[in-house]
């Protein structure tokens, strides 16, 4: 095409004002490309994650002036990267095949051109094509991934699909994109999948952290662990984040609740270390429903964790060039 | 199959507690079979109507004890009529073909054994089939349409697919289901479609009655005249209502609000007079959105709506035996 | 007691600022009191009514100073008449025989004093204590009934027990306080009761304008029949509104809503033609349950169909001195 | 300035996608020019509305594509008016005679410019400057006043200001900007405001219809009698639309609700009456509160009154060359 | 009776679609008995938990299938066990002593015949019933009560009443069903009771950890000394969770919140380890208020308490016979 | 005056049923005074802080009785003190600089009176008068501030004006009412202010916990720290809470919700550490947004902010002249 979509619902904005851009004609300066996936037809419960890319760009009360500069990790991502939002792909609900292939061929653009695309889901299911798009370009079996969720998302067929949100992650293991032993999942918890499943998992040696294990071990030791599994033998990471990660009585605003889950403050802190820590090729960021949500709370923490996300990658290329590295206990005004 | 597929969301419950069945395999003595199409993949904005078959099912405050009295009509339709619920047909949202066809063989199957198939949407997508299946056992082409709606859903393509929830009624027609000259639309009201699709429309020679002349001429003048075509060389009359045709702000639970409908009131009354005075085959009551509900009025009214055509059906068919008249004017309790 | 009890729930305040009393002491002057009758332990189905009169009190944007002009009417109910607020009458939701009791004690009280007893419900099964209290003034036997309502609210026994929502207009014709012929019910519809509760009512006499009547004749000629009735060889009026008349798509805030009501202008108008035209001798207004309203919008019509009865009484009372009848032709600034 | 401001919350959008433009640089082909007064420091009760221009602007579930041909009126004003968005004006709360100021500023620009200027408010405060501004070019004293409300808006002092959404009227009628006895009211209601602003009403001539004349009389025939005022001895009608003169059980989302008002039907209708026979010179449609919503139904309505008006208008200037005549009872699809 | 009574409000659903049976004939093979207890007439404040038994029921977006395999656990609760679901009892508001008796009634047999009852409320009046239903089985002032919530609930008369959601425990051990000194309460916070009742509670030596111990000593500590305790000289342990005692931030759900709870992931985790470690013999899980919820975060919540409870219940068991102790800080895939 | 003004919105209601007193009149016993400040004219994003004083003198499910017995600090702040309110002072929201200075009057003659001002905002705009008020009566520069917040608010000039919520702290360090060295924030984060803000902070050597900090060190030991700048040569403590420091997960009903923020609990247990710990001579509750509110939850925690606070200041007294010091590991029944 080259000329851009736009949206899929609603009028035609960006990520918090940040500059447009077509996703088959990304500028060469660019260093990230924001998508939108609006699509929910993969949802095996509560949709309205179609709704969350046209959420999640302007949850916010201040300015959208392509600026935010970030108190705790003191680099203003909007700017100090060169960020463009390239506008939804049209994914129609109603045809999920189309839709993810479509949206694998944008994001797949965007890697090869060197950016490091964005995804704003969307239900689930878009993980497959936007890690299989980073995949693409960063090499095959070489990208691991750190994936936030309650859910495992390995399931093999629903509701008579090999498609849908509950299943991209076992896509993304059986295609070869993603290895099934770097593939790292926190905040699992609740009553599925069975045995079979869970079997499936272990015997691609995919390493999940249940709540249990992150409340008996503790949170940061749990991602240091699985930051080590995750940098060995690959060359890029794709951190995908499941709002549903969160308890529910914090993030009411998705589709499949399950309580028991993170605090906001807890995965605001792991995306920072994950962005900061990992050399980060591609992102997304799914399942936030707005019919569901309440005075826009979790449509609130998806832009946040974007931002988060955002920050982190600054800072560590920042740091990378600087030699400094970032001190979580510096108090806020020193050095100012 | 024959083994009663049960609820796609939910726990499997029946309306209002009339006796269960499976659609593949309806009882002799069936003169109503409800099926539920949980299904919105083919919505083009707000989603939600997947949970309309649950709610419009479960909408009541009074015993589900599978009988419903109407003061107004003096009968009991879920007792003076054998009125079964096959349950849900499974629908996934991301696969609007299979979905449409799976339906399709349900309503087809229920009218072949001779009831009235009531479907519960789910989007207004399923009327293509609703209305096919009903049209394969009446007579292709042998059936009108009277089609209660804010919009025409006589688009041709959107998001690049020829399904979907704006485009039932071409399809319809097209395939010579049913006659266009015998489609008659209530409530058309807004800014779609445009041009060429009302010239497609009226190429065909359909009758949609808008909003304005609604207002001038008065509902009920509409109706009388709507009904005459109706009947004129059609064996049977396909009920089409989508709930949009209230007035969003007495129903604001559905997809594609659009201010300046009829009142709860007008809609009850309409279905009724359409239910008593023409031989209704088949019937759906679509877009009920319980995720933009408020305390389930729009549920309330999908159900009312039910029961109403129902009661109305049960009435005419009482009528017929006894040579009766029904009369609006009849106090209550005169003749207890 | 004679200290007053206040509220039962939140802070104790009076109905848009009028003076309080306690029901035991009613001040000589006293042309109305107020009552509030926070319970909701006789509802069938959704609660909520207990915080009924807390927000018929305050639900106003004006300012809560015990004055309140009627544009239409031309009075200020709540200075030219004397009225009082004397609080809630403790109603333990738990105990309903101990409550109805209590609250019956109150309103006789109130009615002996020789002030209209207004009061806020809390569920319908308070106009059994309600229209008795008004009867032992009155006369046993010579109140008649004004009664809008979505339900007859005659049942026999429900969950067991003779009393609750359902029942209290059952329960005033069997004790002989209102006669079952003077008894007019306004906007019945649905599909309760059953024939059974029917043949009773209509071997009382009951007249019961159910909606479709009410449509097909019109809402004014019922009512002018309702009311030559209602002052047959009656001394008083007893005005029962339950809001659920009113379209629950305006009129939300309620626990057994029956699509297909009045509009709350055709409510207003009804109770403001009752005040003015007929003796009204006490008044409930009954079935607000704010936990299912929206932003507030049922309360405000509990608090102006209050208002609506008082300046309709105060201007009633005027024109019986002055010789004047009310023209509702007249342009609001006409004569001012 | 010359440059556009943008929007004072979130994106810069336009109203469903026309034109950008600055309301000092009017472009010369524009017809009409929007603007946005995202304020409610004028607002005596629930604020909200500083985020109805945002709503209004995107409230459909149509493409944002700036066309909108309507059904009724056979025109898509969008497209056969230059139609442009001037975004909005700063408006701080915090200080209304500043915001006020500027507005005024802003309106009178843009009809200096030859074009009409359609606000979207913010609370009703700005109707002073929105006619002001509309005078100033039509001509001091020679613009009459169509002003649809609940409230008459004629106050003297609120909360020790002159300044206010209870006072517009009455500055601008002092001010001579609009003629006492060419300000017509359709649909005053309720407790507001007491005989000594009454009476000052009066005195100027004012000519307001009570809901209670409309009811008695007919909207249509109060309509034609306020029309014939308004063109006499005027050479142009400003239209001010205040969402709450429709009931609040049907349009939540405002912020002094007062029950017992038009359908949203009857709004329409009126509203395009008032921009097909008259010379419509401005337009504001005030008092959307988003906060106070539900589902987005009163935003929508607030949309839809914008585009009823410029369709009227649209259809206005075409009949005005073609020497046509709209016909409410014309079918849809005659003349397609 | 032996016939199933079902629902008292809405469809007769079972948890989760587990089996049905009818209380007064429980199958041989049950080990836990579900009783849906929808009762509010105990309420203080907010009603509404009338609706908990049935929200509880069905909040899952998982298969209503009767099987919920833990992650944590291993263990698939409702296969591992033989649960049945008895319906509801009918309990009616307005008849507190009438309802809690016939509930009482229900869970002694239950409880005789030898399954654990697990009641789902419903307003915290129930315990009474519960566990005195329980102790009549396991041995009178031989069932200690671990007991989480905001409140004591050990009030003395309120609104005239001895029975309420506020009394239950001060009557559990005046009865000597529950011994005092074994009366374990956690979460306990706020404002309530006052001295009187407290040197009450301190008198029958109950050990209550307010949230200030419980945040000062760790939530784990403070549970293993009360465990230590309840095994100390009785039989079997009844567990009742009330869910405000979580924070309403996070489970808004409930009828009298009171903030600074726990979050809903010490409530899980804690709930395990009491089922796990204890002997537990009957279980009510209480104070989901459905109308005060949020996309039901709270319903979710609830369900999942029992879920936990029965799954620590089985694993218990499964370890009892095997040997083996379960490991909260083994990985999920390790072993499957 | 002297007179009471009373409510600005609703009825006139005290703080929990504590006695009336005017704000300038203060009786010679009060310890503290309650003011109500509804006012969000200065509010940048969401409104509806107006609202505030309202929700938090009710958001309580005990009797409105002036008794709020605390279990954790055993005293009975509304008893062992003597606390009026003084109700509302007039705040009109389009006259930030008027209300501003009204509200800082009021503040400075309670002050003045010798009793501590606790006010219930309103937006934060009102810290300005709030500390300045209690400066003037403790001495200028000798108060130090503890500000809980999601933001700095020491903004230069947003929209166009000096006053606003975005502002109160600079202009508070600018006039010298207090110093900069000892102003003590906690709980920043996201992404505003900018570098230039940022470092006119640190220029006048403000310490603000950024929440990265508080989350690395500890909540507990950043407060000790904050503590001991805070009575370093200053005589007095004003604390400031904005809930929105709270994550918006957990309190919604705010204007600009920043996820990541503290938990209730936490909260509650800083406020009471400062009131107990630090000699606090002025109070401010601001930034409940009631519109944005779910349930209530944001408003209850209001309250508790308010009452935690009182309580830990009653028994600060206490235990200043029993030489007793409180400890939060006691078990509640302890000493009872």
């Amino acid at each position: 095409m080259t000329e851009r979509y736009g949206a899929m619902y609603g009028p035609d904005i960006t990520f918090l004002g940040v500059d447009r851009c077509s996703w088959d004609a990304v500028p060469d300066d660019a260093d990230v490309v924001i998508l939108g996936a609006p699509f929910d037809g993969g949802t095996s419960h509560r949709p309205g994650t179609r709704f969350g890319p046209q959420a999640m760009r302007q949850a916010c009360y201040l300015a959208h002036d392509g600026s935010r500069p970030s108190l705790a990790l003191r680099v203003d991502a909007l700017r100090d990267l060169r960020v463009y939002d390239a506008g939804d792909v049209e994914m129609f609900g109603g045809d999920i095949e189309r839709s993810l292939r479509d949206l694998e061929t944008a994001v797949t653009t965007v890697a090869a051109a060197g950016a490091i695309p964005v995804v704003l889901g969307g239900d689930h299911s878009i993980a497959w094509p936007d890690a299989t798009g980073v995949a693409r370009h960063v090499g095959w079996g070489r990208v691991s991934m750190v994936h936030f969720d309650a859910h495992a998302d390995t399931g093999e067929i629903e509701f008579g699909s090999l498609y849908g949100h509950g299943q991209p992650m076992r896509r993304l293991i059986e295609s070869g994109a993603v290895r099934g032993d770097r593939f790292l999942q926190i905040g699992l918890r609740g009553y599925w999948p069975g045995p079979d499943v869970l079997s499936w998992m272990a015997s691609h040696r995919m390493r999940s952290y249940e709540m249990t294990e992150v409340v008996a071990r503790g949170l940061d030791e749990c991602l240091s662990e699985a930051f080590t599994i995750a940098v060995d033998s690959c060359d890029g990471v794709f951190l995908s984040v499941d709002v549903d990660v969160v308890d529910p009585g914090m993030a009411p605003g998705t589709g499949t609740p399950e309580p028991g889950g993170l605090t906001t403050r807890q995965l605001l802190d792991a995306v920072r270390r994950c962005c900061y820590e990992l050399p980060v090729a591609g992102v997304d960021v799914v399942e936030v429903a707005p019919p569901y949500d309440v005075s826009d709370v979790t449509a609130y923490l998806g832009n946040r964790v974007v931002l988060e996300a955002l920050s982190a990658i600054a800072r560590r290329r920042r740091d990378a060039v600087s030699g400094e590295t970032w001190d979580p206990r510096q108090p806020l005004l020193d050095g100012r």
